[in-house]
């Protein structure tokens, strides 16, 4: 075959970056399954009706057909999800009776939108969401619980530091009808436009569009350029002076949340109540949440969520439900094509056993064996070249130490990074703890 | 939403499958890191051109487009993977710079053939595969590697017994060229009909289709009816008395590999020189294999694989390999579908965290952070029903542990299998190891 050239839009990784993007998931599945998230996967096709639901993201769906199809056949049509929300929607709702409610899932898939792709905006991506869903009513401190889960699981991340950023929408939506807006809704949309537009077009459009006045458009500003890191933005939207029972409840359930992620905070990951934050799709009904990689605020959040009063609906019984999203891929790719992002070595393996000759082989199976047994990952060499050859082997691949058998059945063990040589025994030998699995490089960029 | 239905070859599990699901590939992939083998994921779809080479699969492809495309905008097309093996061999081609060879990688992935669903069959799945590959040139030993890191893998998993087969092609094929075959490959092409057609039946083509004569074709099928869990196959070979360079060769190769997986045999796992096997593919050279799973056999094989010496070629290299590919869905959907495998619990958690009053779940959560410090995954109750009901809420989930805190501060813990409750603190209180996570029950059938 002629030298393939890469698809734009589907980036794939080198082993060495793959390392990365596994731990990624690993670390993320073990925080939520500490906490109780049980996984699912979803098949990776939803029919059309289901995808199309949206109007919005019509567009960008992957519609699947057979090559050999007979239209006769008369499949309604099948696409590829792009997103995992919509199939858990589904997924829910077909499996209502097996399920335990409250149902706390995460997901770690791939996704595909066939939009133009550009750095942090794939054509197959893989995210990570967790949810929980209730029939019918799901109480307050579920909010709580997922902003502090994915806050817990994101900050042990390889990673720049991470912003979480949350607002509610009871608390705008309660001080936009408390100075007096006909239209909330279309407040929200336009506040949405705040990290694409300037300041004045956007209050233009809060007067043209929302029918505001020129006051009013102010109030709603001022509001949007309140965050803080701690419960102090109540005490500045109270100075605003703007009186509404839901904009009460608002405050009260942000500060909530703020608070339950108190412990995660650290100065690699932020957590922030951000007052500007509308996220524009109508089915948020309370929380909402973005996430945003710090230094690389140029691809728009990475993440984000919230609470909805109907995941889904059977007509019997509705499934409210909150939860965030995390992309994975659109994190770690533009880290990785920057060269920022990458395992130290190339292969699992902590341990080359070299090999003195071919008929020695069965002995250098024998020690990787009794390596393997204790959990050390190595290889055996490929073939009996010089020992100087079988250590470059090892470098080229970032292995960190080579084994050898001596003439007289004596065991050697060589830090090929120090030049350190010591006896060694293959049945108690064991490599220091960070370097029995690839460890994880990031560079920090300059700001 | 009306409930949906689910859609025939697309199966999808539930919590408690999806978790032993997620055991199994977690199980061979420490498995084959351990032997250095290094994973990628590819992305899922590739050009149609590549998925067209080998003509018989065409019509199984799955063909994407975009809902909105524009015909103009030029894409040749691209399909969903139908294995693991076209895409890896791309891979290859494609970063041959920047991989070290020998390549081992493996690669648990799903992909998608449209055909016809059946049990075991199915229009999405996943598989694992192990494959090294190298520049030029692959030394045998690695046969006997990938033999040997599979049946290790697959010897660990929670499952009815499986039967590694493994021929060589250089085997059969010296055998029928000492007999005066003229056309080798067209007696392996007949021979590896002999799982669907009676005896007879492959007989009569031997002789109509591959020019045999009787004597010939009832050498041949001798030769099939050889089977040994050792190397007493090379033996009951010689007794037929062929002479041929290439038999010599196939017979040290399969001993060797017979030899190499003797100290994974077990009740659980057998190893098997089968001489029927032949596997149509033309592309395989030497060693191959098939996997079966004991009291399934009408699944047919549930993995296979071989030698190739030509994956992938770009014109100035060619990358020889050894591989073996392992159907996750294939095993695991039937199992599961007859109700024969499934986790003992829905959710990860170990124990619930019991809630007195509203105002108490400050505490609670502190309880559960405590535990989860500690790797116990746990959740805390939705609301503080009567103690009963919170118990039978963790006895649906099959949750084993109840935590309570008494009026007094004081702490204990019930195991609601057994009633057991004792005093502990959540700073040390641990559950016994099998407790932790969810346990892998399987159901062994009558046979």
């Amino acid at each position: 075959m002629a030298k393939p050239t890469p698809l734009s839009g589907f980036p794939e990784l080198l082993p060495e970056q793959r390392f990365v993007e596994q731990q990624v998931a690993d670390t993320l599945r073990h925080t939520f399954e500490l906490h109780g998230f049980a996984g699912i996967e979803t098949r990776a096709v939803e029919p059309m009706d289901q995808l199309l639901r949206k109007g919005e993201t019509s567009k960008e769906v992957y519609v699947l057909r057979r090559l050999q199809e007979d239209s006769a056949e008369g499949h309604a049509g099948i696409g590829l999800h792009f997103d995992l929300t919509v199939p858990f929607a589904r997924y829910v709702v077909e499996n209502a009776g097996k399920l335990e409610f409250p149902f706390r899932r995460y997901q770690i898939q791939k996704a595909w939108r066939g939009e133009r792709p550009q750095e942090g905006r794939y054509r197959e991506f893989t995210q990570a969401d967790i949810d929980v869903v209730m029939k019918d009513e799901l109480p307050f401190h579920f909010d709580v619980e997922v902003a502090r889960v994915m806050a817990e699981a994101l900050s042990g991340l390889p990673l720049p530091p991470l912003r979480l950023r949350v607002n509610n929408r009871k608390l705008i939506e309660g001080f936009y009808r408390g100075i007096g807006a006909a239209d909330p809704q279309a407040v929200i949309t336009i506040i949405d436009k705040l990290d694409k537009l300037p300041e004045e077009q956007v209050a233009a459009l809060l007067v043209s569009d929302a029918g505001l006045s020129d006051e009013q458009a102010a109030q709603c500003l001022q509001l949007a350029t309140i965050t803080s890191t701690d419960t102090s933005f109540v005490e500045r939207v109270r100075a605003l002076g703007v009186q509404h029972e839901l904009l009460d409840t608002g405050l009260q359930e942000l500060s909530a949340v703020i608070d339950g992620c108190a412990a995660v905070r650290s100065d690699r990951f932020e957590v922030e109540a951000s007052l500007s934050l509308a996220r524009g799709l109508d089915y948020y009904t309370g929380t909402v949440f973005e996430i945003y990689m710090v230094g690389f605020e140029f691809l728009k959040s990475v993440g984000g969520g919230g609470r909805y009063d109907a995941l889904a609906s059977d007509g019997r019984s509705t499934y409210p439900g909150v939860g965030i999203s995390f992309g994975i891929s659109r994190t770690l790719v533009p880290l990785m094509s920057r060269g920022l992002l990458a395992a130290d070595r190339k292969v699992p393996s902590a341990v080359l056993v070299a090999l003195v000759d071919e008929e020695g082989r069965a002995d250098s199976d024998a020690i990787a064996t009794a390596l393997r047994a204790r959990g050390i990952p190595c290889e055996v060499a490929v073939s009996a070249q010089k020992f100087g050859k079988q250590i470059r082997y090892a470098e080229r691949r970032g292995i960190p130490y080579v084994w050898f058998t001596g003439a007289d059945g004596g065991h050697e063990v060589k830090d090929i990074r120090s030049g350190e040589q010591v006896a060694a025994d293959p049945a108690t030998w064991t490599p220091p703890n960070d370097d029995l699995r690839p460890q994880v490089l990031i560079k920090e960029t300059e700001q």
